[in-house]
């Protein structure tokens, strides 16, 4: 029986996007289906996509693309900073981005905070491929404000990765001036913020404040782009900043990546520099921030 | 009234993509919608994309990121040839390929072969954006298969760009091999074929097979790709083949973009370089057609 035998129900699994588009999975089956106290938690077994987690029906994740995003958001700043020990993720509780940073060796502990208990006990149900690595022993979980969190903290990290959701709902003060200011003060003097900065498509003004909040916080920011299967028009972005103004470019070194032997499925020393070119019109936008190589 | 009053009825464009996803653009009405020997043909007024083309509900062009995809066929090539002057579109029958290539002051000759007469008329109705290049005086319309008029034609280009739709359909035969033999027949010598390539994460066995195909029939094949904001998958690709073996990399002087004067939105000298960085599991996959720079 294919999914198109004519008896069978169909079933999609449907995200909104600014009233203007709508994309829309067929699914298998749905594998947990909750409200939290922040938002609805969905997982779907799709047709094409594996298992996918959507929170208020927006894709976060899915299983043949997730790859992408979680690659991008930890190796950049992890082959640029030169010997990442302790790292803090705010957000990211499907457990992707965690497990990208300890295939670090240098890699002795990663805190992850998390808001929303429910979408860890989700993804440790239904998404091992990601959340598995929240069970390694250098992981230490906690669930909480990541924004009350760095404000009272007197941990220090090498790295701390904003993996957010959509500037809407808890999310919404991760993309705030005071939660900056706390991340600047939790970081080691060399350390390095890299945060979730949506698309250039849809959201050009949301990054021209994330640069300007991370550009006064931090001296200088930068912001490089790498492409989503599932979210809407292809093209997203993470932002970059650095307490010691590590350069993303100029403090790379590409052999060091080759000599990890790390194997990427998207990320490369190429991939890493070609990143950071932005399209004529997200550059024009964004060059004050910026500024020259 | 906005477009979510109550008593509205919503209108959706939909397309369907290998039964595992459907992009639905919000329409405010059908401008066309006509079908020809080869394709059912619509063009509609979108909430959020400008007006759209729809070749049997596949969407070909939207008025919002059309620039993305035909500055990105177009410029490469154009600035990696010491001087376009006469051009061959095959498909494209919206013009904006051909709208683009005129913007370079060498040419002085684009014929442009579209199969069916109806997309030209469409796109001439309504989609000026576009279509309005195709009554410069320098262009020749001819309404005919691109693939009999490259085996026919006397004539011969310094640039043939296949602007084609997916190979289904009326298209297919512009992914073969007897097809690229004559392409190259119609190339000077040192013309460059510049073809739509589809995307990475769907159709790689396809981008295999166009490689193969044009190192075969070149000696050599490059690829390089672009975002687009209405494609599914967001990742698309072009390919680059030459009979003089330009490299896209090394015969491009950057200078020459910015000396152009021409303005660009996502092209840049920056962007042309950096376009033909692949992710890594598509360089893994291709990586045996491209060969070193």
């Amino acid at each position: 029986m294919t999914d198109t035998a004519k008896n069978q129900l169909e079933l999609w699994a449907e995200e909104h996007h600014q009233d203007i588009l709508q994309l829309r999975y067929r699914i298998r089956r749905t594998l947990f289906s909750e409200e939290s106290e922040f938002q609805r938690i969905d997982i779907v077994e799709t047709a094409g996509y594996g298992r996918m987690l959507f929170n208020d029906s927006i894709a976060m994740i899915s299983e043949r693309d997730e790859f992408i995003y979680h690659e991008m958001i930890a190796h950049p700043a992890m082959f640029v900073h030169p010997g990442v020990r302790r790292a803090l993720v705010i957000g990211g509780g499907d457990g992707g981005t965690v497990r990208e940073l300890l295939r670090h060796p240098t890699v002795e502990h990663v805190r992850l905070v998390e808001i929303d208990p429910m979408v860890l006990r989700g993804c440790r149900e239904h998404i091992p491929q990601t959340a598995a690595a929240l069970d390694d022993p250098r992981v230490e979980v906690t669930v909480g404000d990541g924004v009350a969190f760095v404000a009272e903290t007197e941990e220090r990290y090498d790295l701390v990765i904003v993996d957010s959701t959509d500037p809407i709902g808890p999310a919404t003060p991760l993309f705030g001036k005071t939660f900056y200011a706390n991340v600047a003060n939790v970081l080691n003097d060399d350390g390095i913020v890299v945060s979730q900065a949506e698309s250039c498509f849809y959201e050009l003004d949301r990054q021209r404040s994330m640069m300007e909040i991370l550009s006064t916080t931090f001296g200088r920011a930068r912001i490089y782009n790498y492409v989503n299967l599932t979210y809407p028009g292809g093209l997203w972005s993470f932002t970059f900043a650095s307490r010691a103004a590590l350069c993303p470019l100029g403090d790379l070194s590409p052999s060091r990546i080759a000599d990890s032997g790390l194997e990427f499925r998207y990320y490369s020393p190429e991939i890493h520099r070609a990143a950071f070119v932005l399209p004529q019109f997200q550059n024009d936008a964004l060059q004050r921030w910026i500024g020259p190589d």
